[in-house]
């Protein structure tokens, strides 16, 4: 018997990515959405929430890279990170590897995906429990409203906006955000596909450069996102992480990134060029 | 009733994309493969080779783009070129742009493919009957064979390498192309997806550097092919097509290339550097 994932994908459901699947390891309803970790023969095990593939052991590192790289190695000096979002732990892994950094903390809203992390993707969670890493479960929205002025990065790592992270893109919880950043903070988030979602990916991006001095755009090649070519969108109170001296950037073990790619991965292609602007 | 066009990707199989189809405008076995021309919901129409996705209406430019533009506006004054392959005309229409060029040649092996193209895909194959144009229908490893020290430029616009096209990879073909080009020519090939086929870009790319004195890869994000992040493989005696002076691209009206992006998509990411070097 073969056994087929199929994720359907994007709202309107026109196109959809199928995987071999070679066991399920986990599969609940949790408080918040229906979780799956299985087993796939071309991407090992992956992350599944409401039906849409999160995160797989095989690509994983394009992602956990480059939305922690970028603003680490764009802040001359960040000690203390938050996460929202992000509870499979990837973004700590890398984050922690920054000598900087005394603080991480990840303020996940299901406690039900860190945990079935931590046991089934262990190469992924496996910086949650560093004792520079606090986990808190609990509304993200909340948590950055009541932390004013603390954190240098503050990383959105959400699933897409037409679920329980619809408000964590845009508008009232980017102001939130500026305020819960230090004087020379910076804010990257996941912003999904230009080539797909044109519309939203506009939206976000205007929002944010409507908060921040600095707002600037990148993207990065995953094969398991829709498309396989996602945003990253960067809001920085004072450093522009397009313009970093590369030459000062140490060295560092990594499968994508690298310091010539934080610098290319800000070229966007035309039509990229064309959603965010103006 | 639902039509759903399941594309295996790669020989492996334990990944397949999926297309809700609207309509199948055309389906036939020609002399070399299975040819369809589908209609779908996501992409519009797109041409499916022994069940392979090809090309697609609503994302073609990215390819038919960077497979042209990258070497025309490297090479300072391109006035013959050679597609092998291509039959859906895609490369021709954007070689045409260049007004320096004073004859395109196409070289395509299945003439149905040419011509159902023609038919289903004008906006793709608009520019096949330009005078400027010469439809040559026929084996492109022997054409290449006979016309020697002839092209500026040799474009490479094939289909997978476990096809009709296995012979368009490598070795004894790209000694043949480099004889067939101009002492300054350059050749480019569409070198399929370091992530899912490693050994396979590793060789083609091995082979490419064992005969061109400057050879170089750059990446596109095709969103229809495996992995949304394709290879091109470029070949030149003598200009170095990351190396161009960028101020002096003339102004070309495109949907992903621009001067900038003609640079930046030579930076690698470290696991591709990593596939291609020894």
């Amino acid at each position: 018997m073969d056994l087929w994932l199929k994720e359907m994908q994007l709202e309107d459901a026109g196109i959809a990515m199928t995987y071999k699947v070679k066991e399920t390891l986990v599969r609940k309803k949790t408080q918040f959405q229906d979780l799956a970790i299985v087993d796939t023969e071309v991407f090992g095990r992956m992350l599944v929430l409401d039906g849409i593939v999160q995160t797989t052991i095989k690509d994983e590192f394009v992602y956990h890279e480059m939305i922690s790289h970028i603003p680490l190695f764009t802040h001359p000096n960040p000690k203390k990170v938050l996460v929202v979002g992000g509870g499979d732990g990837g973004a700590i892994r890398e984050i922690l590897r920054h000598p900087s950094v005394e603080k991480a903390v990840l303020c996940e809203i299901d406690g039900d995906v860190v945990e079935e992390c931590k046991k089934y993707l262990p190469e992924i969670s496996c910086a949650l429990d560093d004792p520079r890493c606090e986990v808190f479960i609990g509304d993200g929205i909340k948590y950055v409203k009541e932390h004013k002025n603390e954190f240098d990065v503050i990383i959105v790592d959400s699933t897409d906006p037409f679920s329980i992270a619809e408000g964590l893109f845009g508008g009232n919880f980017y102001k939130d955000i500026y305020e819960s950043l230090t004087e020379d903070g910076i804010f990257i988030a996941q912003t999904e596909t230009p080539f797909y979602l044109p519309e939203t990916v506009k939206k976000v991006f205007s929002d944010a450069k409507a908060i921040f001095p600095v707002t600037k755009m990148f993207m990065a090649a995953i094969p398991t996102y829709p498309g396989g070519y996602w945003s990253f969108t960067v809001g920085s109170k004072k450093y522009d992480p397009s313009q970093v001296d590369i030459t000062k950037i140490p060295e560092m073990d990594t499968k994508y990134y690298t310091p010539e790619i934080h610098k290319a991965c800000f070229v966007l292609p035309k039509y990229v060029q064309d959603v965010i602007s103006e």
